[in-house]
C-alpha cells in the first residue's frame, strides 16, 4: 500500500513555481463557491508518518486558501473536559458546517493506532475501533460532507533523514520530539499497523490518498490538486440533480510525476546461466523441503501469477510445481468464467479453489483480471471493479486467518521485450498456439495497463498479501526471484 | 428489538386457510419469473431461537414453491474437509446461482453466535466477525443477491413451552435436543448475543426480519409475505434501468395481524392520589441518594422523553428534576433546529449535551424526531429517516461505551384522552400558550405516528438503550413509572 510513496518522488523548484499560481487562485475560487452554495461540509484528515511534513502541509493549505473559512483542528490529548465525554464528542464539536473546511490535523485515527502501537489494545479491538470509524465516516458521507483523508508517508530510511536534518538545525530542533524520536523506533509496527487501519477505512466514501512525504514540492502539489479535483467534482454532483446515495467509487489521488512502482523495476537485471542452474537446484531444493515441513501441515499456500502477456508466467510457474509433489499442488489457469460461474458473485470461482491446509494452489492468472483486463477492456462498470480492490483485500486476509500464504507476483517486461518474444512465437512452429490476436492488440493498450498495475498495487499491496514485483526481461533472473520470494514467504510463514 | 415478537402474534386456522392458496400462487410466479430472467440470486437466512419453527418454516417453503429452484443448505457443525479451509468457504460453496432461491438453515451467524455465548471469544471478536459479515453480505448484494435474513423469536416462556410440548408427545420428542436444554439455560445471554448481532448486521442491503416463531401460521405468513412482497420489488426493479448502487432501505416486514406494542398497552392503569404522594416521595429521596453515589462519578444519564402530545412529558420531567441538584443536571427542549444546527449533521446538535460523567442530560423531545415526526410529515427524504435508526444505535452504543446510561421513555395516551386533555387546556387560561393548531392536526395523524412508534421500537429498543413504553393515561402512574425505572437503571448500573 505505501509502495508507491517511497519511489522519492520530486517535483523540482521550477515546475513547482510554475504551477502554484494557477493551482492556488483555482482552489480559491472553489473554495469561494463553495462557501457560496454551502451544500456541503469539506473534512480534511491529516495522518501520517511523523516527520512527513503534516504540519508545514496544513500550514500551506491555509496559506494558499482562505483561512477565514478553514477552521484546523490540532488535536492533542484530550483536555479534562473532553476527557469526560464519549472519545468522539471532541471530533464532533470540531465539525465543520456546510460551506466551510475543517482540517483535522490529528484525528478519530490517532488514538486507536497510538494505543495498537504501545499493545494497550487487542487486534480485536482496534478492529471495533475501525468498524465504528467506518460506520461514523459513512454517516458523514451520507449528511453530504466531503471527506479526504491525506496519509503523508516517508520510509523508515527517509524519516531517519528527516528527522536528522530538523536536529541539527537549532531553529527547527524544537520540532523533533522525544516522542517522536520513541516512535520513530518502533517504525515498523507502526507502518504495521497504520497499514492495516488504512486498509480497513479507505471507502469510497471516505478514500484515503497515501503521498509521499519527504519532498516538500510534491507533498503540496498532490495535496493542493487531489483537493481541487475533489472540490471541483463535488460542486459539479451537487449542481446536478439530487442523489441519495453515496459515492461508489474513490478518487484516484492526483498524479505530479510520472514516478510508478513499474517504471522503477531495473529490467537490466539478468543471471548468466550456469548461475541461474545452480540457484533454481537449490531453490527447489529448498522449496520441497519447506513443502513437506511439519508445520506447514498447518498452513497452506495461494500464489498467484499475473504479469504482462508473455513475461513468462508459464515457465516460472513450472520451475515452482517441479519442486512440489504433485498431490499436495494444484495448478488452476484462469480464463474467461464458465456459464456456472457468470451466475455467482465474481470470487466465487476461486474460492472454489482454495487450497486445504498443507497444500498450493497456484493460479495462472487469477481474480485481479477484474482490476486489469476487465477494467481496462471495459468488460465491466467502473462501479464493480471499483469496489473489487475492497472485497479482494476481504478475501485475502480470510485466507491469511485461516493460515493460508498468499504470494503474489507481478511478472514484468519492457514492450521492446514483449515484441520481440511475440514476434519469435510467430516463427518457432510449436509455441505458435500461444500468440492470438487479443495479444496483439494488449500491447496498444500498453499505458492503460501499466496504469491498472500501478492501482492494483497501491490498493492491494497489504502487509498480509504483499505484491512482488518481478524484473522479468530475463526469464533466469524472474524464475530465482519467484522461488526465492516464495521460499522467504514460507519459512517466515512457518517459523 | 424483539419487543413486538413477544406479543403473542397469532392467525386462525380460518384466515389462514382463506389466504394460502393465493399466497402459494403468487410466491410459485414469482419463483418462475425470477428463473426465467435470472438476474439474481435469492439468499434466505433462517437464524433464531431454537424451538421457534426454523425447521417447520424451511420445510413449508419447499412445500409452497418448487423445489427444484430452491437449494436449502443445513449448515451443521464443519466437515472435515471444511475445517481445512477457511470459515467461509463452506457458505461460498453452498450460494446459489442467479435465477434460484438458497435457503441457509444455519449460516454465518451461527458460529460466532455460539462461541461468544460460551465465552470463546471476546466481544470485540465477536465484533470483528459482525463487521466482516457485514462486508460480506454487502459484497454479495453488490453482486445483485437479494438477501433476506429471517429472525424467529420466541420469549423465554414460550420457548420454554414449546420444548415441554414437544418432549411431551413421542413423535416429535426426537426434535429437542441435549444441547437445545443447554441452550435454552442460557436463554438470557443468547437473546442479549443476538440482539446485538441483529443490531450490528441489519442493513438496508441485508435487513434481519424478527418474527414471532410461537404461532406456527402467523410464522409462515409473515415468511411468506415477506419473501414475496421482496421478490416482487426486486423482479420490478430488474426490469427497470440499471442501477449501480446498493438500496438504502431495509424493507418493513409484512404485518399479519393488528397486534403492536402500542396496542399492548393496558391504558388504564392508575393510581390514587394519596398512594401516588407517598411513592413520588420515596422514589425521588431514592434518586436523589443515586445521583449523588460516590460511583455515579463514572456514570452519567441521558433520559429522553418522548411521547404522544399532551401526554404528560413536562410534568414527569419536572418531577425528576425536582429530584436532582441544580448544578448536576441540564434539561433540553428540543424544538426545530437552528441556522448554525442546519448547517451541520443532524445528530450534532444532540452530541453538544452529551452530559460529562456524574451528571444528568434530560431531553424533551429528542433525535428522534427524525424518525417520528420528520418521517410521518415528510420533513426528510425516506432514505435520510431509514438510515437514522442505525445511526441512532452507533450513537447511543457510544455513548454507553462511555458509561453513560440512555434510559427512553414513550409516554403513551389514548386518543380520546389527548383530546379530553387538548380541550382542557384550551379552557384554562394559563395553559392555553400550550396548545397550537400543529397539535390539532396531528391527531389527524394518528395512525401514521402509532406505526412509526412501533418501527422506532423494534429498531432501537437494545439491550444497552431499551425503550420503556409508558402508560400515561393516569398522570400519576405515568410519573411514578418513570422515576422507577430511572432508579432501577442507574441502580444496576452503578452495580
Amino acid at each position: 500500500m505505501f509502495e508507491a510513496a517511497e519511489l522519492g518522488h520530486k517535483v523540482s523548484k521550477k515546475d513547482y513555481s510554475a504551477e502554484v499560481p494557477a493551482l492556488r487562485e483555482a482552489l480559491l475560487d472553489a473554495q469561494q463557491e463553495l462557501a457560496e452554495r454551502s451544500t456541503c461540509p469539506v473534512i480534511l484528515l491529516i495522518g501520517g508518518v511523523d516527520g512527513a511534513g503534516k504540519g508545514e502541509t496544513v500550514n500551506t493549505l491555509n496559506f494558499w486558501m482562505d483561512p477565514r473559512g478553514i477552521r484546523t483542528n490540532a488535536m492533542g490529548a484530550p483536555t479534562e473536559e473532553e476527557r469526560l465525554r464519549p472519545r468522539m464528542w471532541r471530533f464532533w464539536r470540531a465539525l465543520p458546517p456546510r460551506g466551510s473546511i475543517g482540517i483535522f490535523f490529528g484525528s478519530w485515527y490517532t488514538a486507536p493506532i497510538v494505543q495498537r502501537a504501545h499493545e494497550r489494545i487487542d487486534q480485536a479491538a482496534f478492529d471495533q475501533q475501525m468498524d465504528e470509524i467506518v460506520r461514523f465516516e459513512r454517516m458523514l458521507a451520507d449528511e453530504g460532507a466531503l471527506i479526504l483523508k491525506f496519509w503523508f508517508h516517508l520510509s523508515r530510511k527517509q524519516q531517519r533523514k528527516r528527522f536528522e536534518k530538523l536536529a541539527k538545525d537549532p531553529s527547527t530542533r524544537w520540532r523533533v520530539s522525544d516522542a517522536d524520536r520513541e516512535n520513530a523506533k518502533r517504525y515498523d509496527r507502526f507502518r504495521a499497523i497504520s497499514e492495516h487501519a488504512l486498509r480497513l477505512t479507505s471507502q469510497a466514501w471516505a478514500p484515503w490518498i497515501v503521498v509521499e512525504g519527504s519532498d516538500r514540492r510534491y507533498r503540496e502539489l498532490v495535496t493542493g490538486r487531489t483537493l481541487l479535483e475533489a472540490l471541483r467534482e463535488r460542486l459539479r454532483m451537487d449542481a446536478g440533480p439530487a442523489v441519495t446515495s453515496t459515492p461508489a467509487a474513490p478518487p484516484a489521488p492526483a498524479r505530479v510525476d510520472e514516478r510508478t512502482v513499474l517504471g522503477e523495476l531495473d529490467l537490466s537485471l539478468s543471471l548468466p546461466r550456469s548461475e541461474y542452474r545452480s540457484r533454481l537446484e537449490d531453490l527447489q531444493g529448498r522449496l520441497s523441503r519447506l513443502s513437506r515441513h511439519k508445520k506447514f501441515r498447518r498452513r497452506a499456500v495461494v500464489a498467484v501469477f499475473e504479469g504482462n502477456d508473455a513475461a513468462g508466467k508459464g515457465g516460472a510457474i513450472r520451475r515452482v510445481t517441479a519442486a512440489l509433489d504433485a498431490r499436495f499442488y494444484r495448478l488452476v489457469p484462469i480464463a474467461a468464467p464458465s456459464e456456472e460461474e457468470r451466475a455467482q458473485p465474481f470470487l466465487w470461482r476461486f474460492w472454489r479453489h482454495i487450497p486445504p491446509l498443507g497444500h498450493f494452489t497456484i493460479f495462472d492468472r487469477s481474480w485481479y483480471g477484474r482490476v486489469l483486463v476487465e477494467r481496462v477492456e471495459g468488460l465491466c462498470p467502473e462501479y464493480d471493479w471499483r469496489r473489487a480492490y475492497g472485497e479482494i483485500n476481504d478475501f485475502e486476509a480470510e485466507m491469511d486467518r485461516h493460515g493460508i500464504l498468499v504470494v503474489k507476483f507481478w511478472l514484468a517486461v519492457s514492450q521492446e521485450e514483449q515484441f520481440r518474444r511475440f514476434r519469435e512465437r510467430g516463427e518457432l512452429g510449436y509455441k505458435r498456439f500461444k500468440i492470438t490476436d487479443e495479444d496483439w492488440r494488449n500491447r496498444e493498450r500498453w499505458d492503460d495497463y501499466a496504469a491498472a498495475v500501478c492501482d492494483m498495487v497501491d490498493r492491494t499491496s497489504t502487509e498480509i498479501a504483499p505484491w512482488t514485483l518481478v524484473e522479468a526481461e530475463d526469464k533466469y533472473w524472474a524464475r530465482v526471484r519467484v522461488l526465492e520470494t516464495l521460499c522467504d514467504r514460507i519459512e517466515a510463514g512457518l517459523s
